[in-house]
């Protein structure tokens, strides 16, 4: 079997990427490890960057997500009983975020592929990368009992930090960066309204809480746990409970609670893989970084690589211009690194850590001149809405 | 002996204490541990915020600093090669800062004191404070081989870090926070003209340095040394290569090098000690704390404390608002740790420092962001040219 861009991953890094390269003619596979189900199952983020929205609708599946998802023109940050909201709008210039959930993203991504008939190979085994450093890669899997031998001009790295794609870049080539974080997150969805209109940070004593939501009737909630706790220790109504101690009061006492769909913990990490290329392969998305889910960054940082990827492409198959194929790191990594900084500092902002003294007062009074300041507001909201996406020079 | 206010320190704090409440018929005495001589020979920093050239206005003693001062509308940072200019009077609209020696400041605020003949007693020796909790507390000290006893209303203690004031407060009182950076700054004076017209703050993998002047023939550099290094390793030759090394390679190609003047070493500290009063004393400037010097927050700080104490004294004197002394150190430390935190941050952002690889990274990253933001560089310019102060409520 032979294609231009083999996909590694079915997420919506390489959907996005595989429906914007088929849309301009450019063949390609997708080659994922897990079934469809599997993939729709997993909870993620849900606030879009106007760059991911502007890629959905490049690539023509912005239809449900038009109509389904709620533009927000702020968020909101509380410390204790102090509120502070983000204006967004105002304060970038008239940039805001979309929320509409990930798992939606997938799926409209995914019925797309399906109805457009473009190659995705699901629960594929063996996942192995060959001859990255030639100009004829390819990749070999296992699928329903069949060994399949798929060539390729270039092949695209989006299956994820646990990914096959990383891994098939030699080490001494590869620098790592990482930091886990001494927490993780305890999130809970379930179908009550949201507190809010808008999505709260809260910043507490006793540790960080997050309002969220996917719809007008389905809320995402988060507190801090230490990374000792399970999940089975966090019973409904403890959630509840801890949750509304760490609001302010009239927060709390606007919250509605239910019962839970899904509870989940999630560690903490910030990790970025240098280079993020090799040959003929490029990293996009979580296998080459991972963000702390503060500000929600992750997915849209995946998005504005498989920008640079799909800007490349464009150039290498519609103009022949390969002499950008070696920017593709450095441009993603402008940007990437912003992005972690920014991750890092509102984690390092809104979170209960055992640092010393002075250093959780120095945090404390970085948060109250960002909040009490136009140009730190500002600072918050550029990088909430995305900062620009780098081009290819 | 009698008086209202004790002041103890005769550095630029308690001399500009002094003279702004003998304008306002407030009598007080300063006690200084050290000869006149002494405290002019210490050589400071010498960028005055706004807010200090307003007061030295509010105290008369403004004509030598406005006839030769130099009023700065900017200065730069420049990251290896990379020249950014922070205009700091476009980005705070219309706010600048004023080059001045710490030493001048000093000597005028001497030469006026000994001009209207207020009282104050250098080389005092055995200085204590006694009875800060009642209304009567009282100051003894040895002069001239004579033990003096003033009695006094209030004691102002602007006698340093190492000073007695601070030392006075109850252990179990008194909340420390500290960090000591793990290098210092080789500071060399010299009567060679400044490299350009403002100052220049240099991060490069050598370690920070810092092009700063004291008049249009007076240079002061300074380099990130080795807290093991000494003076005595260091050459006037050997610091001007260093020196050069760290520039931007136009700037070392004008610098001009010359004979040394004065070269010492100085650690970096962050330290802050709450509350700032106790009973019937207050401390103001490096008694309660102190800053790295990366961006000139010491004196400036120390002057907004005075003024706090200056409002607050005036209240109780003219007005009899003695329900406001509380109100002191809340009032000071919401300022102060907003200038720790920048004096921190610009000193993180600019020193070579051994943290892990992703904290360097990270580093970089905010540093990279903040000077290609708008807003990122309003944020350095309204700290620098300093916060507005906090009123007594």
């Amino acid at each position: 079997m032979k294609t231009k861009v083999a996909i590694i991953g079915a997420g919506p890094s390489g959907l996005l990427l595989g429906q914007l390269l088929h849309k301009r003619g450019i063949d390609n596979v997708i080659v994922e490890r897990q079934s469809a189900e599997y993939v729709l199952g997993r909870i993620r983020a849900g606030v879009l960057e106007q760059g991911f929205v502007d890629l959905m609708h490049e690539a023509g599946v912005a239809g449900r997500m038009d109509a389904e998802g709620h533009v927000h023109e702020g968020f909101e940050i509380v410390v204790g009983e102090r509120r502070e909201r983000i204006n967004l709008k105002e304060l970038t210039g008239g940039d805001t975020v979309m929320v509409y959930g990930q798992t939606e993203v997938t799926r409209d991504l995914m019925e797309e592929r399906q109805s457009n008939g473009a190659p995705i190979y699901y629960e594929s085994s063996h996942v192995q990368l060959h001859d990255l450093k030639t100009e004829s890669p390819y990749v070999t899997f296992e699928h329903n009992g069949e060994n399949i031998k798929l060539e390729c001009d270039y092949v695209a790295g989006c299956d994820g930090f646990h990914g096959v794609s990383r891994k098939s870049i030699p080490a001494d080539v590869l620098k790592e960066y990482e930091r886990v974080y001494p927490f993780g997150w305890l999130g809970m969805l379930s179908d009550t309204p949201p507190v809010a209109d808008e999505l709260i940070y809260a910043k507490h004593e006793r540790g960080f809480a997050l309002c969220s939501q996917r719809s007008a009737t389905r809320s995402r909630y988060y507190v801090q746990v230490p990374l000792t706790d399970k999940v089975e220790d966090w019973s409904d109504e403890r959630f509840w409970e801890e949750l509304k101690s760490r609001l302010p009061k009239d927060v709390a006492n606007d919250l509605v609670t239910g019962p839970s769909l899904e509870k989940s913990i999630a560690p903490l990490r910030s990790f970025v893989a240098e280079p993020m290329q090799y040959g003929r392969l490029f990293l996009a998305g979580d296998s080459a970084h991972i963000v702390p889910p503060t500000g929600a960054k992750g997915l849209n940082l995946a998005a504005s690589d498989i920008h640079t990827l799909y800007s490349l492409l464009q150039k290498v198959y519609h103009e022949g211009r390969t002499d950008l194929i070696d920017k593709y790191s450095e441009t993603c990594l402008r940007r990437i690194w912003k992005a972690e900084r920014f991750s890092w500092w509102m984690t390092t902002m809104l979170h209960k850590f055992d640092g010393d003294d002075i250093e959780r007062k120095l945090i404390d009074a970085e948060l109250d001149y960002t909040l009490g300041s136009a140009a730190g507001l500002t600072t918050i909201a550029e990088n909430y809405v995305g900062l620009p996406y780098e081009n290819l020079e």
